[in-house]
């Protein structure tokens, strides 16, 4: 048998995650079944079994890949002395969460806001699921926390707030345009800059 | 045959609405059957079907109804000179939506958060309610861009961005608030204020 490189057998993984990740967010997950993954993605059961064993697996390495990326932006803007302003930081990880997962047609909605809108759904009652988003959230926002303290300490950001609690908001904000993304229209990611810079701006109430 | 008062009968509409809501938030949408609402609310089918044809028309009241009362929340709020900071306005609106959406028993959690997120999921695939969740979103849209331009003039923000991305923003800080109560832990609405007030502290970037 003639050696499979690992090159191949990840280029294998992603194009099975991608192609289910398309039919969970055109379908929902309950919709979807592995046989509508199978036809997607071109493969016979033996391939795709030989890397997921079943929808609940596939959902969470497509979550748990996503969230591990985001901890990795946010981290490496924790280096930074100052980090990146919230504005630029939440521009940047949505812009490209949203490019790297493209309907794969010319000009397509990206299809990651209805996927997450219905993975948080599916959280609710499978428990496998719960435990990946929580601790692919924890993560999340513990990079945040350690950007906050960076505003922070630099004077940017008044730091007699909790600086998980702001973090908690840095999540929310992403989150909830996601919402938007999926249920309501098209929205570009600089009109959630343009609030967050109009947010910022107000101080102190006067 | 008795005339039935008025108040009788919405405080009746009331009762199946709340049993619904509640189901819908334990059980998820598709899992919960109109038997299981009689059941709950401990009326006749005759009764129920009186003021609600089924399923779809209960979820679309109850979301209707959140977002026809947040509406007037931060419509009251935009007639105030200057209005008051978002934070103060944000913890308003929630703590009331989550004091009116109790589990019922003591110290329960609210089941709203569980519920918005399982009509996000459902919005996808049943028009009905996607025209209801639009229209609703739209009009709380309007309210808060009536804030923002009411914080502009007040000179509380910047007046060189949109005030109709701030009003984005807003609602979705507040939706991301919700999907984190629903899917991750309790966390105090004083939490997202803290960090709202922190987000607001920080004025141009050095």
């Amino acid at each position: 048998m003639a050696r499979v490189s690992q090159e191949h057998l990840d280029a294998r993984r992603r194009q099975i995650m991608d192609g289910a990740a398309l039919c969970f967010a055109r379908n929902g997950f309950h919709a979807t079944s592995m046989q509508d993954v199978l036809k997607e993605v071109g493969l016979s059961a033996g391939a795709v079994y030989r890397y997921f064993r079943g929808k609940e697996e596939l959902i969470g390495a497509i979550v748990g890949e996503v969230l591990e990326w985001l901890q990795a932006t946010f981290e490496a803007a924790a280096q930074e002395t100052p980090p990146p302003p919230p504005d630029v930081l939440v521009g940047r990880a949505l812009t490209q969460v949203l490019a790297q997962n493209q309907g794969g047609g010319e000009g397509e909605t990206p299809y990651f806001p209805r996927l997450i809108v219905q993975v948080w759904a599916e959280t609710l009652r499978n428990e496998e699921l719960a435990t990946v988003m929580r601790q692919g959230y924890a993560k999340v926002r513990v990079a945040w926390v350690k950007i906050v303290e960076g505003y922070q300490a630099a004077g940017m950001m008044r730091d007699d707030v909790p600086a998980d609690h702001v973090a908690r908001v840095m999540v929310a904000t992403a989150q909830g345009f996601a919402a938007q993304l999926a249920l309501f229209d098209e929205v570009p990611v600089e009109a959630l800059q343009d609030g967050l810079r109009g947010l910022m701006s107000m101080g102190k109430p006067t």
